[in-house]
């Protein structure tokens, strides 16, 4: 069977393992072609359940409701250490935003060391704001360099910001290398790997990292971030933030400050607790698939785009964004346009395709093995192809700065 | 007809302006009276439904959801300005837990002045170890004074955290009195009087401000927090965490950090999507009763448990741990014994009274007038009365340090 046929690709369908997953996500609108779970996942229809049900528990046992919803950030922590991160329990806990739980990290690694900061010039806003804004509070010495591996190779550095899967291009570091490369501390943001892309922090030596839940983890939007700290640094560093659900005895309310023991000393404030379990549950259909089949699935449709970008795309004036070697990419693929804004508009309006837009000319297209299938991913290629054949990007409103 | 009589209360329910409001909350257990909204509000039957209909949108419209989303910590803002807290449009958001949100404005403060910070010894116990991890960050003296009247007495102070009713002893701060007595920036923490106690900040002078929306506004377990900072400060002071939300044309990524004009300055990560929505029918419930007729409600409640401590408890060897003059009173009143402890099992176990329990002997028993009833107070306190003549709180198991 001809490779870049749809033929082949509903056979790929057929034959998935996981492709039973796809019926547990809420989809009404069978024509759209969401390929955007790397911003925001669907959402699971045990999400659903457990949302409702969870919010029937707030109604019904008000306070006493407390002695359990307390132990969610580390229930969450674990089920992410075991079945996501690679982590042992106890080292990951579940708080805040992203943001804010890079601030904590990071701030905990510059009280410990001196030297300068160093990420790569492409890294998430998110994360280079975050150092900007400690570089000037703790006085040191900011470096933007090109790549992850000029990161590590700086000399002088205390704190190295890497993310693991690059939000544009999808390129994908290799955490074990990279970490040892250096003496610093690095802190790796892997809010575009988890749950889409193996990631063992042990076995690779990592100490330090943070993530979103709401792209491949499926846990909602704005969810809280997980924060990991190894095991044998938890007792080294605290959070600059220090509040009553990072104390020890945190209900014997007469003492001084005395961080926690453990996971628990970088929390901060009253974890949200309906965010909580439905990350809980989004974590628990990405541990029953299991990450290593998540794995190859995401591969085979990043590979079927490359293909079909190939074959299809790039005598239209496309080029490839992202690696063309699975294995330096995570899941999702960015192609480039000069007119690739009006593109990205097209796309949603005319072709029923959800991509998602990064300026100045990238349109990505993510695939979240839990609920795309390699159909999908051909349809979307094939509108893509075809709206562009057609010049119906000339035909949509793309005023520079609209949202989609 | 006897003031401290059931008939009295009734009366008092029968011509409540605000009686309509019970039925829209969740309560499936009317056996049970509930005197800890002060702690964890109950969940407003629209609330509910807007979850699910969050949650069914997050569903159907995924990311064509942000567009809007994007607005709620704006939108909630601006409800609890306009309708709790006396302030213009503008100058509220909502982000981050009540604890992150102090950090934040503190710290801003402390960027700004020399000088030491002061807080009173009793005030809540997030609130302190904010103050202790910033004294220690900032190298400041913390000075722990008795009261907030001794607070803005001090001289030398740059930054006074106060809270604006004591979450033990019910103390009603004067916002303006205590705003005006010291140079220092005064930040208030209305944790417990927003959507209880007028506040308007505006008029009382006050620039800083952080709360809770869990308590009297309802809006769920770990619900976020809000920020006020007034207009004319919003220029001068910056979050010490920089974050994406918090940046000017956020979506133009290639960009250093250049913070937002606004309140918006003051987020970081991504909001909670569905926390909000919570947050915002929790707060039209709130706008809808009027704080004017919500503060009356809780005054008559609140003297009503003075009055029948005075004729009942008083010679059962309680004292009362609250000001009897409601101009100084939130809307709880503490109750102290020195078998506290095990009278706070009893009545949640054997009398089916939920009140709260605050180390080492004060049971606070919160009203929330818009679902707390004059009947529910005169019938808790009888059966506390009648738990502790018979002995009850002898028959349980009140092992130090349960949770319940």
């Amino acid at each position: 069977m001809d490779p870049l046929s749809r033929e082949q690709a509903l056979a790929l369908d057929a034959a998935d393992p996981l492709r039973g997953f796809r019926d547990r996500f809420v989809n009404n609108d069978a024509q759209r072609i969401y390929l955007d779970g790397n911003s925001l996942g669907r959402l699971p229809l045990a999400t659903r359940d457990r949302l409702a049900a969870l919010v029937a528990e707030w109604g019904e046992r008000l306070v006493s409701g407390w002695p359990e919803w307390i132990d969610a950030p580390a229930r969450a922590g674990d089920l992410l250490a075991e079945h996501v991160l690679g982590a042992r329990p106890g080292e990951v806990t579940v708080a805040d935003s992203t943001t804010v739980n890079l601030f904590k990290l990071c701030s905990a690694v510059l009280d410990t060391h001196a030297g300068a900061i160093v990420t790569d010039r492409g890294n998430f806003p998110t994360d280079r704001y975050v150092l900007e804004g400690l570089a000037a509070r703790h006085a040191r010495e900011l470096r933007l360099v090109e790549t992850p591996a000029d990161a590590v190779a700086e000399r002088g550095a205390a704190l190295v910001l890497l993310s693991h899967v690059d939000y544009r291009t999808a390129e994908l570091a290799d955490l074990a290398a990279l970490t040892a490369a250096t003496d610093a501390d690095v802190v790796w943001d892997l809010s575009h790997s988890a749950g889409a892309v193996p990631v063992d922090l042990r076995a690779a030596g990592v100490q330090l990292a943070v993530g979103c839940t709401y792209k491949y983890l499926n846990a909602g939007p704005g969810a809280p971030a997980f924060l990991y700290v190894a095991e044998e640094r938890q007792a080294q560093l605290r959070s600059p933030i220090w509040g009553w659900f990072g104390q020890r005895d945190q209900f014997a309310m007469e003492r001084d400050y005395d961080p926690a023991d453990g996971i628990a000393r970088f929390q901060a404030g009253t974890p949200p607790v309906l965010a909580l379990a439905a990350l809980e549950e989004g974590a628990k259909l990405t541990a029953e698939a299991g990450i290593g089949a998540l794995r190859a699935k995401s591969v085979a449709m990043c590979d079927l785009i490359v293909a079909l970008h190939d074959a299809w795309l790039a005598p239209l004036g496309f080029s490839l964004g992202s690696p063309r070697d699975a294995a330096r990419r995570g899941s999702h693929v960015s192609l480039r346009h000069l007119e690739a804004w009006p593109i990205n508009v097209a796309l949603i309006e005319r072709a029923g395709v959800v991509p998602d837009f990064r300026g100045p000319d990238w349109i990505r297209l993510g695939v979240a093995p839990l609920y795309t299938s390699h159909a999908d991913v051909w349809d979307a290629l094939d509108r893509l192809r075809g709206l562009v054949e057609r010049g119906e990007h000339h035909l949509v409103d793309a005023a520079p700065g609209r949202v989609t």
